[in-house]
């Protein structure tokens, strides 16, 4: 399936090598962790707590070098934005590992047992699912954010920042291996990858034998391009292109809320609304109504043909329009027929994320909630509550838009696996 | 991370849309399905078992064309036997989709519910995969038996069988398509792709827009190829390197009966012993009542020089043993000093599948079982046991070495996924 192999240099071999001998003590530090107490866990936690606070000075130190590099080097303003760490953030950072070691265990409990026919006592218990390769830009926050998710689920991360942030993630990374052995944990067990070649990365991306999942963060560009080269399995998180449908019958004033709040509240987040659907029966009354305040909070309406003879002078939405994640005040609207015509466009045109109905009818919204395939799917909610906090999971991790292991919010318990343990008294077959 | 890519014939484009239409049907017809009843999905398997053994005599008619031709190639013997469908193997397949259909819905139940602080009903719910992709070799009844797993558990199936016995595979999803339509569901539920060419299987490992998870069935060679060419997660099911340690103190003749049956009893399955790990201080006695039973069963016994000194005469084991599934009558033997010894050399050497520990204190029973880090862990029974239908599963799909999604043993449970639905009361945020 491949053709021969190019040339490799001696300095590929040596990243190569470099990256091996990381995963490695990735490996070997999981094996160890995986057996900690939760005390043990979150002990470590409370101690780069403390640190972050303390150390949070050099900090911004280290931060305030990459900001001035990245702004030598014509970073944009919303990326310098993401780089800086300001006080509030390192103090909202330390405060999010101590969240974090105060939630409960992950890894306790026994997910089911029983005994077969023949006697054997099955337990399937959950464990951690071992070296969580996170793949991240430019946010120096995520270093700690990622290494507590991991940490407390008894997974060994490894860390690979953005480039623009190495001389912050340095200093994360240094003071997390230093508390973590202070706690008695494997100094291994968070590791950051301090080269900044991108060959570096693509060493991780074959390392199948030691990492066990890799989880990119950032842009639908950097996820793409490690979904389509990895060997080791990835949970993604991809666009969200989020439907509000209206249906029939809907109470429109409850409608025009939830529509609102999906597309204007924080419309650069993956769980906002990109398509509004209206049903043909309450087209009029239910538009007329609504885009006015969204034109009041400045959304660029796009619409069908028979949006736009109800409000004429908005743009036509073209094919693209229906399949593009905007992250962006625009808004695509579409007058559809049915239910069923909704549930379809939604199938075809969405990315399986988060899509809502609003209606009275709770036979009707059976049928979408049964039918849209999506990770989540809401009867008069606004989509906007796709998100591990509001969920109750405490932590985030992501939202996976996988179809297996983990789909929609990632919390903790995204972060394990399951093992059998069984006992017998001599069972032979 | 790619060079430029390689120039495509017209050839190759053809295969490239023939493969991306069949896998957008089977996206359509799994959108279906999911929403099929039980007692729909069951009763098309009722309808196809009952077809099958109407058709007994056109499948085997189908399947010595294949034969022939197999013999004429020059097939060796294993594999024209593993290819050749005898009358008693047509029945055990009609048999298989019938028990598969007799199993409880695997889509029934709520995984989890709960209500959020702000009111949102939440219920996490099982749904198939969707579209699944198996890929596998010579068996002909593995077509049927995928397929009733796959229907059961709600996903479409697009199935890739091997060349050899492509008139067989057809013959049988001929039938199936016949018998899945007259049941009401989507024709395209179960398709075989029957390009032999290739190129064809390489296109489907591109389809990860269309393929959620590929399932490949067959030797290491096959499933390593799939796993470091797909696009599409794939579950793996690679080799078991599966370890029994004989504990200080343990009931050596439960030792001897259990590492007996675990490496003898089938040898050439994945979870069949491959490395014999016995503490030093019961090796002497063990051995000794063990090495004249395997070597009357015909096992060639390798060791360790500690090993060697106590059963004189037998093969050194080299490195390379210890990490070698032999699926044959062969053993590796070594003394161990501790039951840490045993634990790290199962975790260096074992590929995760199986092993068990014998011995008589639940003590160290409970470390071995929480330190070892496979999927399935056994106290005092063969290792024999990592089975889907000794887990009383019902049904298999195959053994997973996945660390993530599935772990072990796969029934029908290991098919699905699941969705979170949401019912607010006009929930914004």
């Amino acid at each position: 399936m491949s053709t021969t192999a190019p040339q490799r240099s001696d300095e590929d071999a040596d990243i190569e090598r470099h990256v091996a001998d990381i995963c490695r003590r990735a490996r070997a530090a999981a094996r160890r962790l995986a057996h900690a107490s939760d005390a043990q866990r979150s002990g470590a936690l409370l101690r780069i707590a403390a640190r972050i606070r303390q150390e949070a000075r050099a900090i911004a130190q280290a931060n305030a070098v990459d900001v001035e590099a990245g702004r030598a080097g014509g970073l944009g303003a919303a990326l310098l934005d993401r780089l800086t760490l300001t006080p509030e953030r390192i103090e909202a950072m330390a405060a999010g590992v101590a969240i974090v070691a105060a939630l409960p265990d992950p890894l306790e409990g026994i997910i089911r047992e029983w005994t077969t026919e023949r006697g054997l006592e099955i337990r399937q218990v959950r464990i951690p699912i071992g070296v969580v390769g996170v793949i991240y830009e430019s946010r120096p926050n995520v270093t700690a954010d990622v290494a507590a998710l991991c940490l407390k689920s008894g997974n060994a991360a490894l860390l690979k920042g953005g480039k623009e942030a190495i001389r912050s993630n340095a200093a994360i990374a240094d003071l997390l291996a230093a508390e973590i052995t202070a706690a008695g944990l494997p100094p291994d067990s968070v590791q950051l990858l301090r080269s900044t070649d991108r060959r570096a990365t693509e060493a991780m991306l074959r390392q199948d034998a030691t990492i066990d999942v890799i989880i990119p963060r950032g842009g639908p560009g950097l996820v793409r391009a490690i979904a389509e080269h990895s060997r080791v399995p990835v949970i993604r998180h991809y666009e969200g292109i989020c439907h509000t449908y209206v249906d029939s019958g809907a109470d429109l004033s409850m409608a025009a809320d939830i529509a609102f709040n999906a597309k204007v509240q924080r419309p650069g987040v993956c769980n906002a609304m990109e398509n509004l659907l209206v049903h043909a029966d309450v087209a009029r009354p239910f538009l007329e109504m609504l885009a006015p305040r969204l034109r009041a909070a400045g959304v660029e309406l796009r619409g069908c043909e028979r949006t736009r003879a109800i409000l004429p002078g908005i743009a036509t939405a073209s094919e693209a329009d229906w399949h593009t994640e905007y992250l962006d005040l625009i808004l695509a609207i579409k007058v559809v027929d049915s239910l069923d015509e909704a549930i379809d466009f939604i199938n075809q045109n969405g990315s399986g994320h988060s899509d809502t109905i609003v209606t009275r009818s709770r036979e009707r919204a059976d049928r979408f909630l049964r039918e849209v395939d999506s990770a989540t799917v809401y009867e008069n909610a606004s989509t906007r509550f796709t998100d591990g906090f509001e969920f109750g999971f405490g932590a985030e991790v992501g939202i996976s838009t996988n179809r297996i292991h983990a789909r929609g919010p990632m919390g903790l318990r995204e972060l394990t696996t399951y093992k059998y343990v069984v006992r017998g008294q001599g069972h032979v077959r």
